[in-house]
């Protein structure tokens, strides 16, 4: 179907600019479209200004980074959290990924991405000064890095971890980890790629009886 | 991923609100909209921009109920059709579909779906009275059936020819035809299904030397 040829200026700006959206081409975008002609108007007016709201009144936390309504995120400013544990992620996916697993119990800092030369981000793209901060500032005794097992996940822990090291903390004073790679839950060692089941010898654990 | 637990109330309203878009879950709304955040703010109010104006100010042409910019649509207010063809179709979907194959030099009607008993949709919820209207009024010598060959398309056909046929019109005055069927172009017979072959052999036409 050609979709140059539209029978309304109106409905051929809302495919535009819904088909900007990453995975939406032009053909669902005039499905989604046409979908909510149809619906009730209160339906695109709710859309349009949670997505406005959204865009114009978030905010950031001050201390991790994560979204949030307030200066300070809920979970920053929890009474509840481990306050020495600093869990580094890339993005608020990640916290939530997290968060849902109901084991974590400490803070987090969201990066806002990885290192990588091949997309143009540099260590000075990313929240990693900040980090050094709240560090530097003392009362933290573990750093998690809880990136993607990835070539710019592991170069950006290597980074910061340098970094790290150079504030020049006492011994021991900071301790550094990074979530533990191995076989999936459920998963087939007959499907597992050789790295991680190789990295699941090598880190193998004290089975408990 | 619990989806549950968002830091932001105004990010966990946008994300339901576009994850009541057809086809769009809870994560790939997420994504969607942690994608708007991301880009420029302009980006936001122009997609909010174009959605509300297209369902505030949209029209449907009075005449075929295409949507349209202006009262009457682009397609029957031109000089260069031929309006004494009416093509029946569901939906603006089937009409882009249509103008895009270049084969079509006459007027549409646009039925706004097809009788569908299982989900209660009955001649009444369609533009067929204005169809009647349309073929009474006269001029009208062909109306030709574009509904999608299915058993309501089929359905839908049968009323609406009938419905015709009690206009009392002169014998022969205004000629009924259906979209041919038959096998693909670029089809493989192996893979082409026993009904839509059959109505192929029945349907067959003189080889043009």
């Amino acid at each position: 179907m050609n979709l140059e040829q539209f029978p309304s200026k109106l409905l051929e700006r809302a495919v535009s600019e819904t088909a900007k959206l990453p995975g939406v081409g032009r053909k669902s975008a005039l499905r989604l479209v046409l979908h909510l002609l149809r619906k009730d108007a209160s339906q695109t007016h709710a859309l349009a200004d949670s997505l406005l709201r959204l865009r114009d009144e978030v905010k950031f936390c001050t201390c991790c980074h994560n979204i949030s309504d307030n200066a300070m995120c809920e979970i920053c400013s929890s009474d509840h959290r481990d306050r020495s544990t600093i869990c580094v992620v890339e993005n608020v996916q990640n916290v939530m990924a997290i968060e849902a697993t109901g084991q974590y119990e400490g803070l987090y800092h969201v990066l806002g991405g990885v290192i990588s030369p091949m997309d143009g981000i540099g260590p000075s793209d990313l929240q990693i000064e900040s980090l050094l901060e709240r560090i530097r500032e003392g009362g933290v005794g573990e750093v998690i890095f809880a990136l993607n097992p990835t070539m710019e996940g592991d170069t950006t822990n290597f980074y910061i971890s340098r970094r790290i090291a150079a504030l020049g903390l006492p011994e021991g004073a900071v301790r550094l980890s990074v979530l533990a790679r191995g076989i999936c839950v459920g998963d087939d060692l007959e499907y597992t790629d050789e790295v991680t089941l190789g990295r699941s010898i090598i880190d193998r654990v004290s089975l408990r009886a």
